[in-house]
């Protein structure tokens, strides 16, 4: 088997049952360790309704949310029964099986590395069918097709607050807008990358943009995990932070305003704090 | 008239004039006991707007849950200008006669076993409503029929937060999927039952599931304003958390850590607390 | 140019590039002003895409609001690109020129007073927009008609509360039905007008209510502006408000039981806490 070959097979796997599964398990997964950092043991076994509802709101939270962009209705998300039979079932293995042996099992490394490997696959399948679906509705609109590919690939970093509030733990002080993450960063890059491509602005293989896309995400989901590196955009961040959104002025201000070193180590404070 | 006829009757009331009046009037009164609770008298008089907006809120709780679930406009609530101004009437009624005397009179145990009745006829009707309305539109969707009949038969208790906000008071830590409550496990039940009629899954005529619906939820709400009794479901609960909510598990693994007989007060404290 | 040809002219104004413009630029000062209430300096360096979120979501707001009113699909608000690439520009310049040289510019009492007389003028068109297109979707549905004129005339102060949330702030405490502001009965009583002529109600020429309303308007914000009056409207609320909304009857209830004069007093003294 060839290197193309290869891509081409990276294209067209089927998600249903196996990778569906995959993250389904990661948004039990996350929902049981937000719930752990906040409430102390028997939250699952006190409030199983909640439980289970902000784990579903997470599990579906890019149909919920090309539901509202598209104007599709919020009934059609429950027309599947099985998807959501399958992620009940996830639900239950990940927080009632007896002596918590599911989630100590997948609380291995190995096995969170696999996983987590697994959901990006899932990831890049989504941010593409977000891409074709607003293509489809909306040949010309390149922004529109850009956000539902991130709303896609990060829907439930935005369902977060909503999935708390469920759960009766309202953290408005934070959201992805205020803190953006490796996942949202990423989606966002793939995204654009993929309406570029239907667009025809870049010329590439679609073949080959939708298999790197799912290696480099690996990749560096591998590295953050074993190696421990911080969100690799974080550099690109700064330096547009301060070309563009006033940090190189305020720097300017303060080396006049300061003696001469003082701007740098403040600009750097102030980024930390 | 034998038994027959009257379940019957009980099946083709009229919810227009009457019923809908009392409706309006129990949410009004639920809006008006909730202000009195978290702050002191003169809130209807320095924030009519606020008042009236959350009243209405939960008057038409049912026909908006439903049109975000079914995505007609939301618009259509207000296509029905009668029934505002029947709220609006009933609002200003229970909030703002001379010495509050509606409010005095309706607070008499009699009133309010007789307006809570009907309220459950009410709820009862709407259930049904809300089942037939899924199914014309998804026949085979039984969990979306059933989500349907919830959500018309206890509109409200999902709207609480929302009409606490608007009237600026935000409780986080208290919702339904927190705290089911009565009307939401009735409503469930009930609902249920008719999606499995309308499936030919359970073989009952309409009228009997329906007027006994609607007898049940009558006798139990009646015995607990009389009686003071507690949920009824509670039992059943507690039974299928410990069986398949894990508390079982954590029964026998705190039995094997602790001496004996100390299983099941630990199990106790933990359910109150 | 006679009186009627220069009312004539002022209702065949193009909202599209100035007006918008300056209402974009009302909206970023607006957010811009929150942020340095509720958080020091740093915040827009700190957090761009929180800040460009939010400032987007007051500049489309009242699109927005009518998408969800009438059921058009939200991704029809991104259909416009010039519409967003325009408020962006906007949006960078009143918060990262140099030396904030923009904002500084902004404030000058003399450009605040023009392009809030502006902001008047699009209100009113909005206003306008909005009840005709109710009237074209509902012709006979009054109520929908004003609310949609209202929505469009303020939308912006009921985006207040989400927007604030995406910047981190969350104040549940204060809102518009609350402390209705003036904008938004303003925009009340004109939508009232406009639906009233469209229904043949009242019989006055449109451009006469047209361009008066627009006049009315920005003459009380000059005088506010200038003069520091409070809300125009404040005499009236407080009269509707103790012969509807229950204020004589307490008024009537604290004189029987206080000695005379003690009841205007403590009347006055509700009112004011």
């Amino acid at each position: 088997m060839d290197f193309y070959s290869l891509c081409d097979a990276a294209t067209h796997l089927k998600m249903y049952p196996v990778f569906d599964v995959i993250h389904y398990t990661m948004m039990c997964l996350n929902v049981k360790e937000d719930v752990q950092k906040s409430v102390p043991f028997p939250f699952s076994r006190q409030h199983p309704l909640a439980l289970w509802f902000s784990s579903m709101l997470m599990c579906f939270a890019s149909q919920i949310w090309l539901a509202l962009l598209f104007n599709t209705p919020l009934a059609a998300v429950f027309n599947n029964p099985d998807s959501i039979l399958i992620a009940s079932a996830v639900w239950y293995v990940v927080n009632y099986t007896p002596a918590d042996i599911a989630y100590k099992l997948l609380s291995f490394k190995l096995f969170k590395l696999i996983i987590s490997c697994m959901k990006e696959v899932h990831r890049v399948y989504g941010i593409h069918a977000g891409v074709i679906l607003a293509y489809k509705k909306y040949p010309s609109q390149y922004l529109l097709q850009v956000i539902a590919g991130i709303l896609k690939g990060s829907s439930y970093v935005w369902m977060k607050p909503f999935e708390r509030f469920v759960r009766g733990f309202w953290a408005p002080t934070s959201n992805e807008f205020l803190q953006p993450s490796f996942v949202l960063k990423g989606s966002t890059v793939i995204s654009v990358l993929f309406v570029l491509r239907a667009a025809h602005i870049i010329h590439i293989e679609h073949t080959i943009v939708f298999s790197c896309s799912i290696a480099v995400l690996i990749y560096l989901r591998i590295s953050m995990m074993l190696l421990g590196t911080r969100d690799p955009f974080l550099p690109f961040e700064n330096l547009i932070c301060s070309v563009i959104f006033g940090g190189m002025w305020d720097a300017l201000r303060r080396a006049r305003a300061e003696p001469v070193n003082g701007a740098i180590t403040s600009e750097a404070k102030l980024k930390k704090s």
